[in-house]
């Protein structure tokens, strides 16, 4: 029997990954070149689907990437000079600012308690801040920044680009790109596709900054964004790319278009309303973020009195996977995804499950 | 009917990967977490596997990457704080140059003519250098370096780093690991893997490198030699790899000890053997490489007095691909691999179809 993969990513594949991935091996796709119109035209279609689905402005970019943690490296390269601000919900906010300081920045750093959402109190960001990072949704801890606190910081520093990790919501959160200037996730979460891609979604003011930023610094070689839009413009990458990767985004991202993303939306939503409830309502589970509008819909964190290991474990005897705790929160916390992938029907196995343990 | 490819990378798949793709969607592996016991076995049986195959030494580290790109920008962070010196056959060679300029270096090329070999003048090395760059095989051109002068120059340098670009060479080429200190190769080559991960081999003089390195500059984050090293001492990675790529590769490294590296060897110079021969009787194609031991035996490059599209369009009629020449060789060279997958039963039914051509 098929295990069900709630575990936070890499999590369950997309439910038509596998006939995608058997027509590509019948259409010899990983040996075709990277620079061929057969390439190209694959790039394309992952770029007009993904511009479709998530509703992309004009003036935006699509690149890909090894990975997400590639991004937060390349977003610091080739967008801050030397200041940033970010906003730390949990380990992977907390990361990204390291990677700052690591590449010889001067970052700032907000953290909010474990559980809760940043305060958004702009009044601390100065005025040579130059970037301000939000991780929308706090994959180690469940906690989903309010779309409006987002864009109000942005209005209230014009100046600065806002850059948004979306790794773990993407496609649900409908995000509003005029009011940000970057975002970017990794497929092996929402997209329900195999790790090892990153997909950077860049406006141009990003690539006016990064113009500029070049004439005085290093802004890295093959990734830069000079580098990644000349050969975007061909529907091509710098480098030889994970081509079968990108193969099963352009098709995965249709399926979800053929669904409807407001169809993907209210499922998740309705999915997430039925796991929460019964977080709420179980004498050992307490959802870990106390505020109901931080609560992600995509990564649900629950408190377990200490019992993590043992549900882990009875869930695992029938086939459903779900994530532990993250770092200092392994044996207290569980943490469910919620991804387009899960059915309401195998959200409902999960909570019939779990309602009835301990 | 499927087609054959002969093109040098992305390339034919090796020929067991179908199946054990097929295997690793019933085993989940797409879905499994990069952090789990199961994953961790993967890793292990690639590095291992890696380490038979290649003979490395024990005091070599193994590490994966996004691709060959990527760590030749990881090389330079790492290992340079200054000085490097490019040998440059082609446009690889020439690539690698560009990246250390990119990323604010200072380094020195030496560029040989087209379709010869840099001869190595050791003494326009400097004293400063701390990194000598050798692309063994150049994917561009088919010129190959011979092993001997790679050694001489680290043995006339001993105390530089040398770095050898082994992308469309491995498995095939013998090297000698305790004569270089890096070596490095993308797996959509020689190892007939879908493209998207990139192997580094590093030895213990590169990580104090960078440990003294880091010491007065950023040496990355998340792929710094540390940081690789840190977590590969768990079977690890950084980020979210190419779990499934690296799968693969534990997978087809397997086969190949099975098979057996001596067989591997013998083929293919076998193999290349016969092509070489068929294209200096051709009247209408020349190797490109005139000097028989600069010729690469995994890259074969022809010149095709203009005929190139044709013959590769006659080819492709019968499900045989080759490619093109590279840059401005578009249309005067034809560029043919002979990997490991290739057997001799299909390198004949090529050689035929071109001994008839034109």
């Amino acid at each position: 029997m098929k295990q069900i993969f709630f575990t936070p990513g890499p999590a369950e594949l997309y439910f038509t990954v596998k006939s995608h991935l058997k027509k590509a091996l019948n259409e010899q796709v990983p040996s075709i070149s990277h620079r061929s119109a057969q390439f190209q035209s694959i790039f394309q279609e992952a770029e007009e689907n993904l511009r479709n689905l998530l509703d992309l402005p004009d003036n935006y970019h699509v690149f890909f990437t090894g990975s997400a943690t590639e991004i937060w490296e390349r977003i610091i390269q080739n967008l801050v000079a030397k200041r940033s601000y970010h906003y730390v919900n949990g380990a992977f906010s907390e990361r990204f600012y390291r990677i700052a300081q690591e590449l010889g920045r001067s970052p700032i750093v907000q953290t909010a308690p474990a559980g809760e959402c940043a305060l958004v109190d702009s009044s601390k960001i100065s005025a040579d801040t130059e970037l301000i990072a939000f991780t929308q949704n706090e994959t180690s801890t469940g906690v989903a920044h309010p779309l409006k606190d987002i864009y109000q910081v942005r209005q209230s520093h014009p100046n600065a680009i806002v850059a948004v990790d979306a790794v773990s919501t993407l496609p649900y959160m409908p995000l509003d790109y005029t009011q940000i200037d970057t975002a970017y996730f990794s497929v092996q979460k929402g997209f329900g596709l195999p790790a090892g891609l990153g997909v950077w979604l860049v406006n141009d003011r990003c690539l006016a900054k990064a113009e500029q930023l070049v004439k005085q610094q290093s802004i890295g070689s093959y990734h830069s964004l000079p580098s990644l839009l000349a050969k975007a413009q061909k529907h091509q990458t710098p480098e030889t790319p994970n081509v079968l990767g990108i193969y099963l985004l352009a098709k995965v991202t249709g399926d979800m278009l053929t669904k409807g993303i407001d169809v993907i939306r209210n499922e998740t939503k309705f999915k997430a309303g039925m796991m929460y409830q019964m977080l709420s309502e179980h004498a050992k589970f307490t959802p870990f973020v106390e505020k109901e509008e931080h609560r992600s819909k995509t990564v649900i964190v629950a408190e377990t009195q200490n019992h993590s290991s043992k549900i882990i474990e009875e869930l695992g005897q029938s086939q459903l996977l779900i994530g532990d705790g993250y770092g200092t929160f392994k044996g207290k916390h569980i943490r469910i995804a919620n991804f387009p992938t899960h059915s309401k029907e195998q959200m409902i196995l999960l909570i019939d499950k779990m309602s009835t343990i301990l």
